[in-house]
């Protein structure tokens, strides 16, 4: 495996066909759309008009591997083995992916001909939706680490967050509606009770949103959709290591045990809606 | 107390003196460099050539008030209460402070007479060390939130990381060395024993830095420097609410208790040199 820039092989290189790619060393495997493994992650990707991507040039939400007949049709789930596994390494370790747009993907960003290598992008989620054939399909967002370099055309706004290979961001919002539902709780993670305390006598606690904010998830910032979790947890929820029943239940995903009931505060309703859409994303 | 942007004043904006400042709500008392408080945090500071201040435009150590004489010499340690304390709950929350230039800083970034309000900054960092006086000095690092509004003149390099108020940013690092240790460790946290694991069969730690990398402190990225940490430690340790000893136990700083030995692995040798860093930046 060889995660990251390949030597020799600037972004913007365009290619005439996988022979090509597979030479320099960018995709190594042909006529796959994904080259990697559950081990040691997916190391490139082909955007190329297949399954039902959504490219905006530096996000983009591409689609896992898997389930079709010859003829292309999908006629079962994908499965999160192989490089839609190693996707999830990549998230977990922060590993960037090499992306390749190939000509039939989304007019605006791709080559009229061959296979331009993109750079590196971060994957920034992974999760599990049905298709419009009720199949579930794995699905991924992406984000150019470097937008100058990633993407070889213009026109391409907002400008994402720079970051450098290697570094993984965790966002954390932190607004009034968060510091209320935080100071609620006392700063006491609804899930585990741990409460921490910085010098100073700061408490410190994180406000977790349950759907997502934000494309393509498009949950709500409102106190619904907003947990008082530390750290630890924010993180498990994020990925999906737990999730919430419809009595509000925390469920270890992993082991699928039970690990007790999220702490309440009369004061806090949660909305259903946004749990439920949470599990969605995992499977559960 | 008013944390955030002040309605009507706009980046770039002067004022002749404290007085104007004071009028519109920008700087709100008279002749003081810091202006917040241990419970809400600090929501403005003035940077006028005082201390020692480093200012890089974008990028700014900032030291706290206090123990100086009528004359302006240092007589005594800064304490960690009032604006220098509301600092912590800043970092702590994710509250951005207003900067505020005059003319006697740094010539580079500083208006020729009056105040320039310069926008809205993260404190990065909040940590203790003695001046060349040999007292301590609270010190802070601060980042432009909106780079381009930030500083009024031109020349500024490099661009940092984009973030919108409210956002908290942790900067997770992971490279092949980082990997590498905790790899060794099983992901298994050196402080609580936790290991975390992701859908996927995935597991998730963190390589945390004991001395921080870049500027100011300059750590280095070598296994020494490194341990593999919970999310949660991570953040304990970034930010003083624990410590080592020389012969690495673990100490609660906010109790100071111990918490046990760091967990060892034979083939990982930990720098005390860094160890010592991390006290000292925190007092311990």
């Amino acid at each position: 495996m060889a995660i990251g820039s390949v030597p020799g092989v600037a972004p913007g290189a365009v290619f005439p066909d996988y022979a090509a790619m597979i030479a320099v060393g960018l995709h190594r495997q042909h006529n796959v759309g994904m080259v990697g493994g559950a081990k040691n992650g997916t190391e490139s990707i082909v955007l190329n008009g297949g399954y039902d991507d959504v490219d905006s040039g530096d996000q983009i939400i591409y689609t896992g591997f898997g389930g079709r007949d010859s003829a292309g049709q999908q006629i079962a789930d994908q499965e999160w083995k192989g490089a839609n596994a190693g996707m999830r390494v990549n998230l977990a370790h922060g590993l960037p992916v090499r992306v390749i747009r190939g000509p039939n993907g989304e007019k605006a960003y791709s080559p009229p001909a061959g296979y331009r290598y993109d750079g590196l992008y971060s994957v920034e989620e992974a999760w599990e939706k049905p298709g419009p054939h009720g199949f579930l399909m794995c699905r991924f967002r992406l984000e150019a680490l470097d937008p100058a370099a990633g993407v070889a055309v213009a026109g391409i706004s907002p400008p994402p967050i720079r970051r450098v290979a290697g570094t993984t961001l965790r966002r954390v919002r932190d607004t009034a509606m968060t510091r209320r539902i935080k100071a609620l709780y006392k700063f006491r993670c609804q899930m585990c009770a741990t409460t921490m305390t910085l010098p100073g006598g700061v408490s410190y606690a994180e406000g977790a949103h349950i759907r997502p904010l934000g494309k393509p998830h498009d949950g709500d910032d409102v106190e619904g959709n907003v947990l008082c979790l530390c750290p630890n947890d924010h993180l498990l929820l994020d990925r999906g290591a737990v999730f919430l029943t419809d009595k509000l239940a925390v469920i270890d995903g992993i082991t699928g045990t039970l690990r007790g009931p999220l702490r309440p505060a009369p004061a806090h309703s949660i909305d259903v809606d946004c749990v439920r859409y949470h599990r969605g994303m995992f499977g559960y």
